[in-house]
């Protein structure tokens, strides 16, 4: 029975003027952030102030890299990029954010793909492939953050990556372990009390009812909370909350007992 | 009396389908290349393909940073960035190329302010200011590459980086030692074999006939030459068999007798 | 003594996933909006769906070109661009804005240039020339939006285009009607009573109160109003409250008695 | 028997300093051109010069809109655009160009979609019916160029638009009329003197040899050519001087007699 979990979060989507949810809010209820690095989303500036910021609150800081695709934020599949492409894609952007986590005295200790990228890199072993080639080539110490089982998993595996499995608070679950689909009916859970219920079982037992009802065993070291409306953040702080009134610390997955 | 020089050029200036000249040919040439991360030119695959050509023939790699303006190629002045935006937009663009060049093995030597940015550090050093501390932030080591005595040359020193000091082939220079304006005559140097008998005595003698016919003592260790044109790849040909024919040799920088 | 007034707003700020301000709270108070063209914010879908709105409402529809800057929401000079591709770059968001809006039956009344390009047109011919003429040849029959007697509303004479004039709710004015720069202190009015005040007077007498105390005659048709911020908002609905309560009518410039 | 045909080829594909092909030499070949829109590539000056251009020279000037994908040239597809979304980035692009035309006294008389969006509205008709619906809205005296008896072929017709269809002098085409995939061998015609006899048989004939052997009726009264290379512009000239030679005048579709 594990006594801690990582809380992690996507951050720093904004651009320019534009912000996307309430980063600051976020910080306080995570232990990890994946990071935008200008391709979908983000940019030099927000991306050094959350190095900044996660360095001052011992929160891990990982990259969070995604297609060419400001203006579909990242979540349009994009077909035909050869797999050298992918890979020195996502090498450009770990970088960038390598670099200005070392102006700030934090590093990297994990990339997580972002939207379509990332949903193909589940799924898709020839996106998954160069994805986990590339974390492996920016920084061998580099974790990736998958879904456990997914090509991604099974691809980060054979490149020498160490995998941080997530599973998500707020999204029901197949007996396969898949997500259900968004455009099922009870896709996704939006009560916060169900959710931080799940997230407890989830902790203390391993598993996750799933959307027939039976007992799925997860493993997962990390679960991804939103942060993109009033309403994901209330969800997120109860989530928290209830963590905590069990006794289950939030810590990055890096300091967990089990992780090295 | 120098028995050996630089030659560098800004290669990696194409994006996605669009090519500009001929890095292979200069390739051959140079001995430094200083290469576009991705804001005003260049794109991932162009980076890593440099990193691994730069390694393959020993050649001394670059970060050629300028302003978010692929239209305007990075060639014009924009204003109303902060200081600490500046010093972000070059530590993201120089944290991209590192990490091409780690994962082909090769690791950047220096770097070198592109267009309208490079422009305004020599003069302006509320410019050349972030412009250095970005460089050591992103790796102490690392040198910048400026015209001597420039407001970029100050602020490196004074951030604590080496100076890679340079002067142009194919420019005509004030007595002042800056270059004189391209708006008016005889600013530029066509005739191949006047540029390499500039670069010679430069050499050799450590001095460059200004305009008005004076001895300017010039303080360079790396000479640019430019591959835009064919003609330009002739011009730089035609100074590295000159320097060859009289005994000079072309390394980079990193690589001579004083630089450490 | 006028019976009616223009309100205008810049709306259509966002880009793909991302928003600004609260367009749909700005269309129950303005009669004529300015919508960003794709350059330095806004794109197809916003421009549409503010075309079918204004149109539903009966809401004068202006251009709001840009620079090419969507990182720097087209708030930095950016020097160096040659007049005749500033011509084109405005007659390029202008066309997309005109045929977007023909879709939904609805036409354009107006330009109003954005941020630096507004700025700089405001004050430099040498860029407002270009502006001028951009707008004529997209078509003549358009209006331009300035502030009297700037250099735009010039060139806009020159051009043969009609002017139309205007003041803005929460800025103060020097003496010789320039705007109070907004490092000076008292160089924007912050409560809303007091604007609506000016607003008042500004229509019924056609003066305004500088700075500095004296009594300015300004020569205004449209009254700029924002709607960044729900501070915004709510200055610009006190404003239209106030108006109406004189008996003064919001109107689109194009259907002032005294317009054609 | 025809006796005139039109030739078409996309052009204006540079962006800022890149520039592709030689749009020069083909505007000396083709009679209608299809004008890059700024979004896979092209600018606003390119546009307005092939505007001005191809109305001194009586040349055809249609729209050739595509992806927003400048890195990837539009050749990449990009799925999860909703139909109204691609609507308006049709629209838009149109209508850019139709502004520039103007300013220069030229109409457009046709679009012809590029890349990945024109493959697309080739085969699926939830791609083709926005197209058409884009182009209709945008102007509905505007011709869409496609292949005879495609998705988009029929948007087209029951969109209300006339249709400009076309052939390819250098691809082989399958017995059902569809080209062969370029993955197979034979599918690119690269002997001029080959592909310009293959035009004169359409053009007197009606018909094409498939890669079969079969004898397919093709209804074209437009050839797309490419001068993207040296070796491209050598067999669109070829093509052109075997037309001529044969008594076939090369003249705009839109100027055809049985065009209207």
């Amino acid at each position: 029975m594990a006594d801690c979990i990582d809380l992690n979060s996507d951050l720093g989507e904004g651009f320019g003027k534009y912000t996307l949810g309430d980063d600051e809010a976020m910080l306080d209820i995570v232990s990890s952030v994946n990071v935008a690095c200008g391709f979908h989303a983000g940019d030099p500036d927000i991306m050094a102030h959350l190095a900044e910021r996660t360095k001052q609150k011992g929160i891990a800081l990982g990259a969070h890299p995604g297609f060419r695709d400001l203006h579909g934020f990242g979540r349009r599949e994009i077909y035909g990029i050869p797999a050298s492409e992918l890979e020195n894609l996502v090498i450009y952007q770990i970088g960038a954010l390598q670099a200005l986590a070392r102006s700030h005295g934090q590093q990297l200790s994990h990339v997580r793909a972002h939207g379509a990228l990332g949903n193909l890199s589940d799924s898709d072993s020839e996106i998954a492939a160069p994805l986990a080639r590339a974390v492996y080539k920016a920084d061998p110490h580099l974790a990736l953050m998958t879904l456990p089982g997914c090509s991604a998993d099974v691809a980060a595996t054979e490149a020498g990556l160490k995998v941080a499995r997530q599973a998500f608070a707020d999204r029901a679950y197949n007996d396969d372990g898949s997500l259900v689909s968004r455009r099922l009916e009870g896709a996704v859970i939006s009560d916060p009390s169900a959710a931080a219920e799940r997230v407890i079982r989830l902790v203390q037992e391993g598993t996750v009812k799933t959307i027939t009802g039976n007992k799925l065993i997860l493993d997962a070291r990390t679960i991804c909370v939103h942060g993109d409306s009033p309403a994901a953040i209330a969800m997120a702080e109860s989530i928290r909350t209830r963590l905590e009134n069990e006794g289950i610390e939030i810590r990055p997955f890096t300091e967990h007992d089990d992780w090295n």
